[in-house]
Formats: C-alpha cells, sequence, structure tokens
C-alpha cells in the first residue's frame, strides 16, 4: 500500500514536471490531441460531451457554432484571466489576449496564475496554460498597453481585422481592465467601429463588482454614463506608488467573471436573456439589473453617429410590436443621465426605498431606486471619503 | 523489488526533470516559501496585500483570523474544486477534501483540472496544484466515498477531530457533491454532530444553482426540506450507464463556488449578510434568496434533537430586540414544508405572480413567488420529463 502511493506520488511528480519543463521549453507534454469536431458522445475521454449535452437539454441549439467565434479580452488580470479560461474551456474558436503586466505573487490572491509563474508576463503565462487546457482554441496575445498611440491604432487593428478568418473583425470585446483610460480607449475604439463590447469591474473594496453590455448607438456607451460604481477603482499602479493597494477577491472576480462569460454564451449562443447591466453586492448578495439607452448629448461624436445609424436602422425596419423585457431608463434627471443603485445596508436600503412594494411573505426586494440626490455621488464612490460631486469626480477622473 | 526499483528509476527521473527544469527557469523552484505572519505590505512578492488590504477598506476587522480556520470540502468537482481553490487563495488555515472520483478530459469544461491530470484521483491531483499555490495552508485528503458504512465513520470522525489543532472539530463542511446520496450523508453527520454546513448544487441543464446555509436546529435541514432545485442532478455515474450526461458549464459552477466561498468568508470573518439561501438563475439572471425554518416533523431525528436544543438555548437567553433580516418562510402548506422558486421564463413569471408590485420605472422583480399547486414539482425537476408528485419524487430520490 506505502508503495504503490509512493509511485503513484512519484508518477504524478514526474508528469507535473514533464509537463512544466514543455511549459519552459514552448513544447507541448501533458497536452491533449486536437479534436476535429465537436461530439455529443458520452465517454471519459470527451472533453465536449458535458457542452453538447446543452442541446439535449433543450438549452442551446447549436452548441458547435461557439467554435466560429472570436472574442478579444483586455486585461488579463483577476477577472481577465477566469473570463479567458472559461472560454477555453467553453471551446471559443479564437481568443485575442492584451495585457501589459507581469505575474506578481501579489496575485496570487485570485485564481488562474500560480506561484511559479511569478516574473511571466501575465499574456505570456496566459497563453500556455490556455494552450495545455484546451488546444483547440486559437490564441492571438499582444503584450502591450492599449492606451499609448501606436498600440491604440493596433489594437484598432485587431479588432478589425482579427477574427477567426484572417480580415473579419472579432465577434466580441470584452473589457478586464482596472482603470478608467483603459476603459475609456475601449469604449472609444468599440464606438468608432461599432462594435459590441462587454464592460466588467470590481469595486476597489473586493465586495461589489457589475458587468454591462455595451452595443454601440443602442445601448449607453461608457462616454454616456460612466459606470460610476467603478470610479473608485483607482489603477493600481497609482496605488501602489502611495504604498496602498485596493483589496481583491477571488471569490467576487470569479463571480464577476462568470456572470460576464455566462452574458457572452447567452449572447454568442442565443439562449436566455441577456443582461444590459448586472450588477453584483456581496455584502447583502443582491443582484441589480437595468437598461441605459444612450446619452444622446454624449460627448463620443462616434457614440452620437452610432446612435443616429441606430435610429435610421430602426426607422427603415417594417413595424414590429416589441416586447419590452426590462424598462429602459431614459437619462433625463441629472447631467449625465445616471440613475445609480448604490451599496447601501439594510437599513439604510429601507430607508431610501420609500413606500415598500406589498411583496408575499417570504420575499424581500433585492434592491431598490435610491434617492437621487443623495446617491448619485454615493455607493462604491464613497468607498474612500469622497464628497465630490459628479463633475468633480467625472474631472478627476479624466485626469487620471 | 520489481516496486523498488520502479521507486528509484522514478526518483531519478524527478531529479532529473528538476534539475532541468532550474536549469531552464534560472534556478528557482516552483514554489514560492512559506509565511509565517500574513503582512499588510504592499509589495509585488506579497500574496496577502490585496486580502489585507480588506481591513484598511473596513470590510473586515481580523483577516489574519483566515488562519485559524479548518474547511471540509466533501466532493471535488466543478463547484468544489474552484471552492477549494478559492479558499487556498485566501489563506484559509486548514483545507479536508473527500471524493472518490477520478480526473478525465470530460471534466475539462469545468475550471481546475488540467488534461495532464487525466487519470489520477481528484483529491490527489487538487492536493498537489493547492499547495503549489499556496503552501501555508494544510491539506488532508481522503481518496474515498463517505457513503459506505466504514467510510461515513471515518468521515465522522475526520469532522469532529480534523481540525487545526487534532482533536478540535473542523468550522465548517461544505457540500459540492453532484448526487443525493451523499448530501443525505453529509446531513446525516452534520446534524448528529450539530455541526453547521453549507449545501451548494448546479441543476442538470447546467443553467442554475444554489447554495444553502444549514445550521443544526436552527434553519432546515436537507431531510426538512429536500432542495428540489437539484433533484433532478443524477448521479453521472448512473447516468452514463446509459448513454446520457448531464450538462455543465464553467461559468455557472464559477458562479456558484464564488457565492458559496463568499457567504464562508462573510460567515467565518463576520462580515456582510450571511445568506441562508441563494438562488443563481442564468436564464433570466436571477438571484432569489429565502430562510427556511426546520421542519419540527423532520424524519432525521438528530434534527429533531437540534431543534429541541436551540429552542431551549434560545429561552434560556435574556431577551433581545431580534432585527429579522429576511422573512421566514414557515412551512405550513405542504407534506414537506417547501416552498421553491422555481426556473420560469420571463411570461411564466409574469403570469404566476400575481398583482405586481407597484415598483418604481427601471426597476424590474428579480423574481416572485409561484404559484404552489403548480410548482412545487415544477423548476428544475421538469428538466426530465417528470409529472410526478413530490411523493413520487422523494421515493425516487431515496431509492437511488
Amino acid at each position: 500500500m506505502a508503495s504503490a502511493s509512493l509511485v503513484e506520488k512519484l508518477q504524478l511528480r514526474v508528469r507535473e514536471l514533464e509537463e512544466a519543463l514543455a511549459g519552459e521549453r514552448g513544447g507541448g507534454q501533458g497536452q491533449r490531441a486536437r479534436i476535429e469536431r465537436m461530439s455529443p458522445e458520452v465517454t471519459d475521454s470527451n472533453p465536449y460531451s458535458r457542452l453538447m449535452a446543452l442541446k439535449r437539454m433543450g438549452i442551446v441549439k447549436d452548441y458547435e457554432k461557439i467554435r466560429t467565434f472570436t472574442v478579444a479580452v483586455v486585461g488579463v488580470g483577476g477577472v481577465g484571466s477566469v473570463t479567458a479560461e472559461m472560454l477555453t474551456r467553453c471551446g471559443i474558436g479564437k481568443l485575442l489576449l492584451f495585457d501589459y503586466d507581469k505575474v506578481e505573487l501579489a496575485n496570487m490572491n485570485r485564481l488562474f496564475f500560480q506561484p511559479h509563474q511569478a516574473g511571466l508576463s501575465k499574456v505570456q503565462a496566459a497563453e500556455h496554460t490556455l494552450r495545455n487546457i484546451n488546444p483547440d482554441v486559437q490564441f492571438e496575445v499582444h503584450n502591450y498597453n492599449i492606451t499609448t498611440v501606436d498600440n491604440f491604432q493596433h489594437f484598432m487593428g485587431r479588432i478589425s481585422y482579427g477574427g477567426l478568418e484572417e480580415g473579419k473583425p472579432v465577434d466580441l470585446v470584452l473589457s478586464c481592465v482596472d482603470n478608467f483610460e483603459a476603459r475609456m480607449a475601449i469604449n472609444t475604439a468599440c464606438n468608432e467601429l461599432g462594435q459590441t463590447w462587454m464592460e466588467s469591474g470590481v469595486s476597489e473594496n473586493a465586495v461589489s463588482g457589475h458587468i454591462q453590455l455595451i452595443i454601440p448607438g443602442e445601448s449607453a456607451c461608457f462616454a454616456c454614463a460612466p459606470p460610476l460604481v467603478v470610479a473608485a477603482n483607482i489603477d493600481e499602479k497609482t496605488l501602489k506608488r502611495e504604498g496602498v493597494c485596493a483589496a481583491s477577491l477571488p471569490t467576487t472576480m470569479g463571480v464577476v467573471a462568470g456572470i460576464l462569460v455566462q452574458n457572452v454564451l447567452k449572447f454568442l449562443l442565443n439562449f436566455g436573456t441577456v443582461s444590459y447591466y448586472l450588477g453584483y453586492n456581496a455584502m447583502q448578495d443582491f443582484f441589480p439589473t437595468m437598461t441605459m439607452k444612450p446619452n444622446p448629448h454624449c460627448n463620443d461624436k462616434n457614440c452620437r453617429k452610432q446612435q443616429e445609424e441606430y435610429k435610421e436602422k430602426k426607422a427603415a425596419q417594417p413595424k414590429q410590436v416589441v416586447v419590452e423585457q426590462e424598462e429602459e431608463i431614459v437619462h433625463e434627471d441629472n447631467n449625465w443621465g445616471i440613475e445609480l443603485v448604490s451599496e447601501v445596508s439594510e437599513e439604510e436600503l429601507k430607508a431610501a426605498s420609500g413606500p415598500l412594494p406589498d411583496l408575499p411573505k417570504g420575499i424581500t426586494v433585492a434592491y431598490t431606486i435610491p434617492n437621487k440626490e443623495e446617491n448619485v455621488v454615493a455607493g462604491e464612490t464613497t468607498v474612500g471619503e469622497s464628497e465630490e460631486s459628479l463633475e468633480e469626480l467625472m474631472a478627476k477622473m479624466k485626469n487620471m
């Protein structure tokens, strides 16, 4: 018994080392063979059987279609790395990864990267791990900061032409970055290209996050209504210089990556209800949803252009009965047209909610509309000690 | 003799590979050094800086306390493996892992395990990966099925005495199993020991899941109100024999693991609101919460005993004003005292909800109480073609 388990342990160690060595040498030992066609066959050796079962369960009509899609992930940190791993395991066609950071031991409180990868570039380490997990996926990685002038042009080019078939655009861009500047760069690019994308963010105090779907011209862009829920999510580089850092948790980041990729799957494979905005408040376990129309006075001229084109397209369509799945928030109440769901205590929630709806016993309100005057600057933005006005905050963010 | 020489050969190969790997990496081992005390210092090499920042952010009073806790994870599959990884990265004191399965390529559509681990036992492969990620955590793994008579006794013993300090009980048991029998075994053990535990589950169609906190005597146990939301989550072994398998997604399982470990952190480190029940419906992005009182007629005599003890304890306490955070569901409406939130379409939701509460513009109801008559057998249980009564379903589950 003892020697059998020793042999097992040694075999495990040998495999592990071979794998690590293959990785260092850029080879591929521990890898599985490529699979030509996704099969629904139920065998232990079929990595797609549980995904193809979504068809038999009546959830997805054509799961194999996942192989035809290209997704760009910008930011391969706590949310982006898990996002890329989920898409890889789901068998996405092609992934483009953008990041300029290196793996550090300080990242080990989040999923995905491992201590032996410290010092490697995030995109290089991620590509290696992901290729081992699923060699059927195509990878293209870029180890640069998308916000510099040259890199931004290159980034635009890859979004436009880096699809599975070179020359075709990607299907979706996912923002998993941790600072305002990078979000604005993605927003600018996507507005110019008319590229659909999804935003994600986690608050500086690690206990809330959100995802948001942005279809240029159709839903509010990042410049129409900056998601103030992440405004306090200050760039880690800046923070480190001051000797402080944002908190983070593998739980919150795992949940945000999970709801983000779930939204991607629903969007690409056409099942369920795609969320335009889904928040996560870990302290109270509430998950607000909403939709936001674009701001006709948006500062981004390409956003306004996309809005015009969308209006024309809609006007040209034959009249249909449109079943609205959610009430939309039209911006008319403040400068930025923002209505926020704030992070509040149970008591504040009750106090701010006005007359509570008459709900059946056992059911509580998951969230409510906060008092606008009070709360536009509240929510995650109060994590620091900010008593600034929305305008001051915006000015501050622009100067970051 | 043969095995001795095999051991020698393997040891030699390990040494060879370690040297080759060290060469490729220019020195350095894969693992990081152990850390004696958690530090809040903001450096790239501190794996705990982002967690200790939770103190400065005012979220957690005493984060270091995480090191004093022991958590047992039963089932190291799609939810359990990610659960164990999150706890490991958070720096939990000790983890006990229980599973009897082997890693298969068919598991690769979920996070954590990698193709090169196929064929290894799940607990062994998990322990190896987790130790590399965080050598500060203590691990104890058991490669067996807890439901056999002998193993069940051993399992009870480890829950009772396997704490960080041998002889002390564990602080929390997490059920991440995929079948009814194992859930009942955990329930039986925890009722007998008065051990607080959390349940988790993902539906057979992969698009919903839940977590549940069970404090024996205080909240409903698994036998008081079987969480029918996972009743259709048939044991994979059974399914495979019939040539079918349950669907699964890394997204849903990642979200369930995330909300589970978040609840664990809130429970152990005393922050936020701990959820007694939190559901996740991926199709509509709704997240029902509720609490359930124990069933005074529960079939488990130890549950009834714990209920009596809890009542006595409460009666002996000085009267306090208890602020109820959520309305509790008292079982009085059916045999099993169950009220379920079912998986329904947007239309069914509206149809079943009766008079909709008068909510402000832009806010929609995340969930509602379904029509009881109709829906007790509905929800995930209709994934197959079941038109069975609750009694028939229970009888069937007991025979599994």
